[in-house]
């Protein structure tokens, strides 16, 4: 029997003619209360919608996206709503890092199940954007839960694709702006796979593997590699490109294994939200080509 | 002689080709430092481009706008630079309200200068922005400054229609998001002018009414209501709409001055910047109608 999930409207505003909301909700996957916000477009008044979930970067929330990305004028013209879940677990019982940096606990959830103290309890964003936010999305709005996409930044790039490498059959489409392509090979990820799964990259290789985009795409079926659409933008002034996204690995390896993903350097772009609305248009337009057809899968 | 400004490049950022910068100088109109953000547009390269300046509302800096409104698509694609500048001085020595509201003092300029201490010494953003910051902007820039023209949002919305109209000759075109329309009218602007002009508006309805958009439509000339080219946005769910912006005052002085302005409301929008973004895309248009082209004042 499905769950009813109760939802706290935060706030509400009209936008390009949709409605952006911000709703407060009980989380059992995650133990805590939390956050989101979602974009519906007009079109909803009438029929279900498809819907693309957007994964935020380290130290965001579910704003920064819905603030700063303009993304609501395309949503609205495609006739999609947009979902911005929170970037780890919230409240006072949820542990953070020790030393409060920025790339590990709250704010830096890296979109895993934790299995290592004193994260485990309530680290699982895995779950929560696997299972319990779509359901509660599906329940509570007029969206189509088999159309669905999901994009990130960043850090929820690396979420964005690795959830969709795992789960072909649930995502129409995936796309990333500046993904962490290969956390076992970066500080960032080292960092958050040694703390959440514990060990490291030699003893734990398939624990650490299973979180790691470049190694996902090695382990890729036939049939996703041929039918999941991937975009990813990349801007070739990003200050973490060498040593923490490592795009190049990932470019290297889907030629390699003969997985058809659009990766493209963008000259002069930062890491910035500025880079994101440069080129979201794009995205949007991209996922609508799957979500707004009969057959999702037809590259 | 011209005085040779000093800036200091803050940041830079590429969004939709062009650079998003912001710099920090020393004003004399204001004895402080300020700070101010710009986009140039990709096509200044090759030629000096016209220019809007935005006036943000209520506790805002030169930042909202800039991350908030989505204008860089469309400033990139008629080619136009915008300057955003602060809503006050600013700094330790720079006076602010002794009960820290957010309606007067810092973040709280009126975009008029204060003759009355303890602000006379700092609060000048009228001069600011009429003398010092333009010049110091064409010295700098690639920008044409025979054709500039204003904006802004609630407390700048004030600022862009009264400049504009006690400076008709110097601005192709104004528009307004949310303006306070007749400051001595609502409190927020009673409580601006009796601090920083002083008295009341019976004693001093002179000076008051220098710095207050209907009456100011009152005193325009038939070449300026003939010429001046106004556009007006306002939501009508935005809370302040009925005790502080006062909208229907200003449309009913436009239609008796015979001031042909275009003030439209807009239904369901809010005060947000939410409601900016969905809406800017037609005033940088209206304004690039009358900064490219050769006779701006036609309507």
């Amino acid at each position: 029997m499905a769950t009813k999930y109760y939802l706290e409207k935060i706030s509400e505003n009209i936008i390009f003619g949709g409605q952006q909301m911000r709703f407060r909700h009980e989380s059992m996957a995650l133990a805590c209360e939390m956050t989101f916000s979602i974009y519906i477009p007009t079109k909803a008044k009438n029929t279900k919608v498809p819907v693309i979930y957007w994964l935020s970067g380290l130290t965001c929330t579910d704003e920064n996206f819905v603030i700063k990305a303009g993304s609501q004028k395309y949503a609205e013209e495609h006739g999609i709503a947009i979902v911005c879940c929170d970037t780890s677990p919230r409240g006072n019982k949820v542990p953070d890092d020790p030393d409060a940096s920025y790339d590990l606990g709250l704010g830096a959830g890296f979109y895993l199940n934790a299995i290592q103290q004193p994260w485990a309890d309530h680290y699982h964003m895995y779950d929560y954007l696997l299972e319990e936010l779509p359901e509660l999305i599906n329940q509570n709005f007029q969206i189509d839960g088999n159309k669905m996409s999901i994009s990130g930044h960043s850090m929820g790039g690396h979420g964005a694709l690795s959830i969709a490498l795992k789960n072909p059959d649930l995502y129409s489409s995936v796309s990333a702006f500046s993904p962490i392509c290969s956390p076992i090979n970066c500080p960032w990820g080292k960092k958050a796979l040694s703390n959440y799964i514990g060990g490291n990259s030699q003893v734990d290789f398939d624990a650490w593997a299973n979180h790691d985009v470049v190694e996902l795409v090695k382990k890729s079926s036939i049939v996703t590699k041929n039918s999941m659409p991937v975009l990813i933008d990349q801007g070739n002034a990003d200050n973490f490109l060498k040593e923490q996204l490592k795009t190049q690995l990932l470019i290297d390896v889907a030629q390699k294994e003969k997985f058809p993903m659009n990766i493209r350097y963008q000259e002069g772009y930062d890491h910035s939200y500025f880079f994101i609305a440069s080129f979201i248009e794009e995205h949007i337009r991209f996922h609508s080509k799957y979500l707004n057809k009969e057959h999702s899968y037809e590259k």
